[in-house]
């Protein structure tokens, strides 16, 4: 019988039946990519293999077009994938064994047939780089090509991302459009060469909620070790918490918006979030590049507050210690780039809890020097406001009252003062 | 009767029996602290009052002496407190109703009398600063006291310290003194005022640290909202990941060394540990200050690096993104400082997992570049170990293997290459 890559085959050996895509190998043993996400590697001696359906059958593609369109039901919602590079765009080179990051999105749909049975994709190469090459110059070309797509009709937008960076973009992603369908990134932590990938059902479950009502950029990946779920982390929220395991991305100080069942595609949510349609497209892609995060250490010389402000920055956070504090010597500094209207935002290298600078001197001064409160914010995510607030005003006031407020998830509302008690 | 602060006290009313310590109070309600840490603020209206110890039979102590001796069991084993500030030393000024950090080491034993049950103390306060405050030249001071201490007969030495930097003065202590006894640094997230104080349970768990055999520089603090446990964490493995829960201190990369049950005092151990007396005492104290952490952030200017090298710093953590990456137009700054022999370390800001820079092409240029991957150790502990690393040997080479290997438990050993399998 005749098979190729591709094909989605059924092998039976010694009783047991494996079914999947039948993978390209340079191993004598035949490999297929199972449901589950993991490949299993057959010696063909004794086995019997039939094909349930041609690649053809499932796949229709022409790598001529400048935009590949793969379509089969067409009643199934639109989604469109935009690739950015990263591990889940990656490609083993059977030649070489390497990881390479040759991407199209028509290759993932190969990769993962079973994402054609939840929508039609079109697909888009938007630049293909390590993540941690990441820049605003990116994000702002990335929003642009999202909103794009959702003018173009697309019911739901996936971003493959590398993972490193991702909540940095997907952050500014959630500042920069005011999105009516779903903006999902998605990555992996393992390259698909390895059994352990996770890039299956990554993708599969960030298809699920891309063609779901929750009109939010989040993050969807890999939940736990039991391999069943992914997390729908809310982007303004979400932060890599391992190198390399695959439920390194956790929801910080929220909990996810929900969770997306890998066998059988059901949602479950945690939180209230904005639905499909609940808001019309805007984007606002603006946004002051010179901004910088510094953290804060025991002793650390006030004077690189003083250099950045010299090079001209615009805006400084500051990752505190605890509550949101810096040394006494760090006052002066703050109260000069304040004094310049450069915005400083203080935010706590303890990541989870609130800021607040009421319990203590140290905490008093620094509000008194003009800093703002980053409340419960991570870090990394007041960085990205606070390009994105710099962005939208040039009125000192006006910028220092979006970094003070809620924009789109950023800040939870606080229960009591301080949150200490 | 006559009862007054300090002593302990039965108080019964309706039925029901509050044993514990009178505190002061401005109210017309009295206050008795329980065991449990908890204040009990009861009408005298109809309540019988026992006195069960009076306050001078617990505590002697002549503030006339430079160093407070309170000795009651002389068969007890002798640790020494010392104070550098903080909301362990935080006490109430109760005319005002601020906290103040007003503080010696009686004033612990005064509002914590229980632990004369398990040790004859003596106190002394090295500082009293918030620990934003604290810097590499008060950890030196800090070690020697510790040193002098240890060689005046100690069986054990608790620090108070704030929370904020703790773990970094910690990792500091473990990298500077082998020590043949316990040495354990304690504070409290809520001050004392406050009902739901930790720092009554916190100190008497220190002090079964501190008459332990585990001689190792440890945290010792609030385990979980349970209130029965403080856990007992490796100075270089732990991180303060909360802005105000009393639960905010986690072993990260390691489990605790172990945990202390706050109702029987029994410690119960999940790791190996350096047993007391396996070590003579050393004091390796000296530090060089003049070293970064520096937070990569997407699209960080590369320039940041050569301020830090023109200032003269010594050496330089870099906290990348994921398996330890910084964007590829950082590698020309990285080769320009391990040129002139200033040592750079990668950490990642996922906080969790291992550097691991061969998997991706950034990674292999920043290990071509010169910089050492800082495996699974913290960034905050990275940056405590290269001013040390350079105090100890003017030698690049030397301090280089010095970063590579583990000294004091701040490096697991890897299991396989990266870990990433």
């Amino acid at each position: 019988m005749e098979f190729q890559e591709g094909d989605r085959v059924k092998v039976q050996k010694n009783g047991i039946e494996y079914e999947g895509i039948f993978m390209p190998s340079t191993s004598d043993h035949m490999v297929i990519k199972m449901d589950s996400g993991y490949n299993a590697g057959i010696d063909l001696k004794g086995a019997t293999v039939l094909v349930v359906h041609k690649k053809k059958d499932r796949i229709i593609s022409d790598p001529s077009r400048p935009k590949d369109t793969v379509q089969l039901k067409k009643d199934l919602p639109k989604v469109s994938i935009l690739s950015t590079g990263g591990t889940i765009a990656s490609k083993i080179d059977y030649r070489t064994g390497a990881v390479s990051s040759q991407f199209s999105a028509d290759d993932i749909l190969q990769a993962i047939p079973e994402l054609t049975e939840i929508a039609t994709f079109s697909g888009r190469a938007i630049y293909n780089i390590l993540s941690e090459n990441m820049k605003a110059a990116y994000w702002q070309e990335l929003a642009k090509a999202v909103a794009e797509e959702i003018e173009g009709g697309a019911d739901g937008v996936i971003i493959a991302h590398g993972t490193d960076t991702m909540m940095y973009s997907a952050a500014a992603l959630s500042f920069m459009i005011d999105t009516p369908v779903p903006i999902v990134f998605v990555g992996s932590q393992r390259s698909a060469d390895r059994p352990s990938s996770d890039n299956v059902m990554n993708a599969i479950c960030a298809a699920r909620v891309a063609v779901s009502d929750i009109a939010e950029v989040s993050v969807v990946m890999h939940g736990d070790t039991s391999d069943d779920r992914c997390y729908i982390h809310r982007a303004t929220k979400v932060r890599k918490m391992h190198t390399s395991k695959r439920d390194a991305f956790r929801s910080i100080n929220s909990s996810p918006i929900g969770c997306v069942d890998y066998a059988t595609g059901e949602i479950q949510l945690f939180l209230p979030y904005i639905m499909r349609n609940e808001r019309q497209l805007v984007l606002k892609s603006s946004i002051e590049a010179q901004c910088t995060l510094v953290k804060f250490t025991p002793g650390a010389n006030p004077d690189i507050l003083g250099w950045f402000v010299d090079q001209g920055y615009k805006g400084i956070v500051i990752e505190g210690t605890g509550l949101g504090h810096v040394s006494t010597e760090w006052i002066p500094q703050i109260e000069r780039a304040t004094s310049l209207e450069i915005p400083v935002f203080i935010t706590s290298q303890c990541l989870s809890g609130r800021i607040c600078n009421r319990v203590y001197d140290t905490g008093r001064d620094i509000i008194k020097a003009g800093a703002i409160e980053g409340e419960d914010m991570l870090s990394e995510v007041a960085l990205v406001k606070m390009m994105w607030a710099l962005g939208q005003s040039d009125d000192y006031n006006t910028v220092c009252d979006l970094l003070k407020n809620n924009i789109i998830g950023e800040i939870n509302e606080r229960s009591t003062s301080c949150n200490i008690s």
